[in-house]
């Protein structure tokens, strides 16, 4: 069986996750902890990042959440999510790669060193103003998600994507660190309601991570 | 015709523009400098990132240097540099994610902050400890490299692919600010004296960026 390398607010994992439920792949979890970086990690991916997707009875071993639901995509026929014509997947993977990489700079990795490592391992209290500028560039991000639903029924056109998926993995570990605030996104935030309430996302919503509590309303798709 | 939103010292353009080059795909370049930002560029990619590569009499605007790589495997048939099996694949774009996403955070961005905006923008000096970092760092990707080649022909495989395209305009990045040192690396340094030698990389090893000169041996392939 597959085998995930990841840790619950890895939004690169949540990516892969959810690329796998929608598609029908079975896997299980195997936990890394990100500020560990064991030399058997190391060994697995020499860039000590997770995702890491491995079948050791296949020998196959992936690395890199972009890389893995491209593998997904070229190797299983159920649910497309980096579908259409050659420009439409160009506008699929632009968008992947906003959430991926902008957003994850701005918000989610702020948000992750302030509320999850300093909590976790450097023991040492947030800073409140890489706090506030997190949430100012989170809202930029939320804006940029209500013009594009005004424009289209999914992120990235007529159907859901992996753009979809990606959106939906960053902003849901920003929003378990309280760094998402809908007021004023209200088309971002019915195109969220729907993501969360995918059986796909469920897993990931009901998973904690341990000496972070949850806020309310996180996991409930109609909050 | 093609059009390259670029400057001369981005590493993804270059990546985008050897990709072109290597499928014979005519472009022209476009100038945007990063520091500007001007609206006329965040009307065109509201990231406000180069590459865009446009072609405005068909009225494509494809944005993501790997968006734009993976729509020109998709489109054009010569010199395919996403090749193989599907995991053979997943080797080169995870490789091609490392060199930019990796590379590029502890090498390339940090050597373009201290010896391009700082000089170009800033008018300050260049911080002596974040260079010392970024070069220390660099060794280590080299000694990755080193080691890759000392097991394959290429870096993700036997053929020439967009992983040794997309490492190797990172490293003439950084090159040309003065962040690499080849002593130590000799099987780096020859797969490097190769990929500088192809006819798709003369045109950007012979561009200046004004007020950065350019060191001896960065242009030579015997260098």
């Amino acid at each position: 069986m597959w085998q995930l390398h990841c840790f619950p607010l890895c939004p690169f994992s949540r990516k892969v996750r959810l690329a796998l439920a929608e598609k029908g792949i079975q896997f299980e979890l195997q936990r890394e902890n990100p500020w560990e970086g064991t030399d058997a990690f190391y060994a697995l991916n020499p860039a000590g990042r997770t995702p890491v997707l491995r079948e050791p009875d296949k020998r196959i071993t992936l690395i890199d959440s972009q890389a893995i639901c491209e593998y997904l995509e070229e190797t299983v026929d159920k649910s497309p999510l980096i579908l259409g014509t050659a420009a439409g997947r160009a506008e699929i993977r632009r968008l992947v790669a906003l959430f991926d990489e902008q957003f994850f700079d701005e918000v989610t990795h702020p948000m992750l060193n302030e509320r999850m490592k300093k909590r976790l391992v450097l023991r040492s209290p947030p800073d409140s103003k890489t706090l506030r500028e997190a949430m100012r560039l989170a809202h930029e991000h939320l804006d940029y998600i209500d013009w594009l639903i005004d424009n289209r029924r999914w992120l990235a056109g007529a159907q859901m994507s992996l753009a979809d998926f990606a959106a939906a993995a960053q902003i849901s570990v920003a929003d378990y660190l309280g760094g998402i605030d809908w007021s004023g996104h209200e088309e971002a935030h019915a195109w969220y309601r729907v993501m969360k309430s995918r059986p796909s996302f469920r897993p990931l919503l009901n998973e904690k991570m341990e000496g972070i509590p949850v806020p309310a309303g996180y996991a409930d798709p109609n909050s």
